[in-house]
C-alpha cells in the first residue's frame, strides 16, 4: 500500500490564528461570468454553488470593519498574452459579460476592485499597494480555482508576509483531487485551512482558527 | 466512482515546444544537502536518486551553449523570515554545510547561483534579472519539491513568459498524490511536462518536446 | 569657480541606438487633465504645448509598426494611498474628468492604457507584462514631469533592460533646474536623450541616436 | 531673471516625522571601495569624508534597537549585465577588494547585508523582504550617489510606504548641482530632507523630524 503523505509526521500545524477584523482583507478571486457561468467561455456552474459561503464572509468582513477585494483576471482586447493563452481559450476580456462579476455577488461602493493579468493576483498588479494602504494584514482567499488562481494568490500572499486563509467550503477546484491536493500544500506550507463557518466566527467572535489536518490518503479512500 | 478529470475534455495541450540551447536555462531549485540529505535538517534522501537524471541534463545544456542556474534557498543567521519558518524547522542558514549543492552536483565556474528567500526562485531574487541579461527564454526546472519550490517557481517563470519545462523524473515530491497533481496542473497551466530523454534529445538533435499527458485517474489506479 | 560637472570626464555616451520600430513603445505619462490642464488639480498648462511633439512621436510610432502606450496615474475614490498623497494633494480620481488624457492627444483603438498609482509606470503595473507580451524592447518616455514621473519610468525601464529614449522637447518638468538635472542623470545613467526630431528620423529612416550631451554648467550660464 | 522653483508655492512639506526607533533602518548604499576609494574603479575619494557622519547614524541605529542594512551593488564575474555597463565600465565584482564595504565603516555581526544588482537597492533584491521580515517603517538612507543609487532606492522605498529620511550631509552626489536637485526632488516628492544631528537627535530623543526647505534658486547663487 502507498503511504500518499510519508511528509505527515514532519507537519506544523502552526500557531491558531487570531484574526484582527479591521486588518483583514477577503480576495474574491474570478468569482466570474466566464468561469461560473454555464454560458461563460471558461463557465464550470459548480462555482456558483460556493456564492452563499462567499456572501457570508464578505458580509462578516464588512460587518467588522475589513474590506472586500474583488481580484478579477481580464484581457485587453488589442492584447494577446502569449503565454497565459497557450493553454487556455480567450476569455474574460476587456467590456464583456464574461469579465463581470456573477450576480450573485454584491460588489459595494466601498469594496475594492483589483484587476489581474496572469493567475495570481499579485503578479504585476496594485493588490500588495492595495494591502499596504488599507493596513491589511490578514488575506482571506474565496473563489476559484483553488489549484490555480487561488493557489498562485496564496503563493504570493504567503512570500509577502500576509497571514493566509482558506475556508476549504467557499473555494472550489477543476477535480477532487486537485482540490485536495491543493488544500493539502496550502495547509502544510501557505497558511490555514479552514472552514467559512470558523472563518465568520474569527471575525465576529475573535475564535482563534485552528489550520485544518487535511489528510492525503483517507481522503483519497473516499473517492 | 468519481471522475478525477472533468476538466479533461477541454486541455489544450499547447504546441510542441522547440528549444533554441543558446536561450536555455536549466534551474537547479534546492538540491542542498538540508534538503537532500539523510543527516539534512529537512532531509529526505530519496532527493538524492534524481542527481542522475539531473547531470544529464546539466551537462546537456552547458554543451549545446545554455546556461546552468543553481536556485538556492538560503536564511540569514540573523533575520528569521516571520512568514517562512512558520510551517518549518529553521534551515538553509548561511554558512553552513545543510546550504551547499549537494556533492553529487558539480557547480562549475561558468554556472551562476541565484539565492532565494522563499520557495519560488523568481521572487525577490535577481533570477529574472539573470534571465534578461543572459537572454534566456526557456526554463527548465529540475530539483526538489516538485509541489512546493518547483512549482512555484514555474508559476512565476509562466507569468513572465518564460517556457517552463519539467521533466518529471528529475523533480521529486513530498508524496507520489502531490507529485502526481503537481505534474497535472503544470502541464495543463504553466509548461510542459517531458522526461530527461526528451529533453536532452531536444537540446542536443532538437527534437520538439511534446506536453505530457498527465493522468490523474489512471495514475491513481496504479498506486 | 564651482565645476558643475566633476564627472563630466568619465562619461561614457554609449553607443548610438538603432531602434526596430516594430519593437518600439511610446510611453506617453501622465498627459491628463489634473496635471497639464489650467483648471487641473495640479495642472499646468504648460504642458500642453508639449502635445505637438508628441503628436509627431506617436503618428510615426503607430505608422511604423509600433505600439503607443499610455501610462495614466489614477486613484481609486474609496483609497487614500498613504505615501502616495502625503505630499500632494488628492488629484487623478478615478472616473473624474481630471483623470482623463488631454483632448489634443488621441487614444487610438489599438492603443493600450496601463493605470499606475505611482510616479513609476512600472511600480506595481502590468506595463512590463505589456512589454514583454508585445516583444516591446525600446522605450521612448513622453510626458509629465521630466524628474518625477518620467525619470523614475526611465529608471525602472533601464533596470529591466529597455532601451530608453527621451526627446528632450516631448517631455516637460518643474523647473529649468529640474528639467536639466534630469536630462543630464537620464543621458549618463539611464539611456539616450534627443529630440523629437531625431526620433521620428530614427523611426522612419533607421538613423541611430546618438545621446546627447546634456552640459550642466553651460545650461546654468544661459539661464 | 530665471524662476527656479515655479512650483514652490504649491509644495507640501508634510507633517514632522516621528522615528519608532525598533521599525528604524538604515540603509548604508553602496560606500564600496570601487566606489569610494582613489584607487577603486569608479572612486570618489570625496565619499570617504561621509563616513563620520554616517557612523554617528549607524551607532544611534543600532543603540535604539534599529537594523543596519548595507546595500552593496555586486556583478557577477561571468555575467555581464547587458543594460547596467553601457554607461559604466566594469566595477564592484563579486570576491574583489571593489565590492567591500569601505573600512571607515563597520559591518557588526547583528548587521544585514543585501546585494543589489541595478542602482535600485529594492530593485529584484531581498531588501523589501528583510524590511518586512523585521518590522521596519522608515528607512534612513545615507552613502553614494545622492543622485543615482540613494534616489533610484528612496523612489522604491517611498512607493511601498516606507518613510524615506535622507540627512544630507551623510550623502554624496557626482556634482553640487545633482545633490541640490536630488535633495529637491526627495524633500518635494519622496520624503524627508534633513541632517545627521537631527536624525540621532530623532533616534535618541524622540524629536520629530522636520523636512528641510531646500531652495533651488538660492543655492545656486551661492556656487
Amino acid at each position: 500500500m502507498t503511504d500518499f503523505d510519508p511528509y505527515r509526521e514532519r507537519r506544523l500545524f502552526g500557531r491558531p490564528l487570531t484574526l484582527e477584523p479591521q486588518a483583514t482583507a477577503v480576495l474574491v478571486i474570478d468569482m466570474l461570468n466566464d468561469f461560473c457561468q454555464q454560458e461563460g467561455l471558461l463557465g464550470n456552474p459548480d462555482s456558483l454553488t460556493l456564492c452563499e459561503k462567499q456572501n457570508q464572509i464578505l458580509n462578516s468582513v464588512r460587518h467588522s470593519g475589513g474590506r472586500v477585494v474583488f481580484v478579477n483576471e481580464q484581457h485587453r482586447p488589442n492584447l494577446r498574452p502569449r503565454s497565459n493563452f497557450a493553454r487556455r481559450m480567450s476569455h474574460s476580456r476587456e467590456g464583456t459579460w464574461g469579465s463581470e462579476v456573477v450576480a450573485s455577488l454584491k460588489v459595494e461602493d466601498s469594496d475594492i476592485v483589483v484587476i489581474k493579468r496572469r493567475y495570481s493576483g499579485f503578479f504585476d498588479s496594485d493588490l500588495d499597494l492595495v494591502m499596504r494602504d488599507c493596513g491589511l494584514r490578514h488575506a482571506i482567499l474565496v473563489g476559484v480555482l483553488t489549484n490555480i488562481c487561488v493557489r498562485a494568490t496564496a503563493h504570493d500572499a504567503f512570500f509577502r508576509g500576509y497571514d493566509v486563509v482558506v475556508p476549504e467550503d467557499a473555494v472550489g477546484a477543476m477535480s477532487p483531487l486537485e482540490q485536495l491536493s491543493a488544500l493539502y500544500d496550502i495547509s502544510t506550507h501557505f497558511g490555514w485551512v479552514t472552514t467559512t463557518a470558523a472563518t465568520v466566527e474569527a471575525l465576529e467572535a475573535r475564535t482563534p482558527i485552528e489550520n485544518m489536518d487535511v489528510v492525503l490518503s483517507a481522503a483519497m479512500n473516499e473517492r
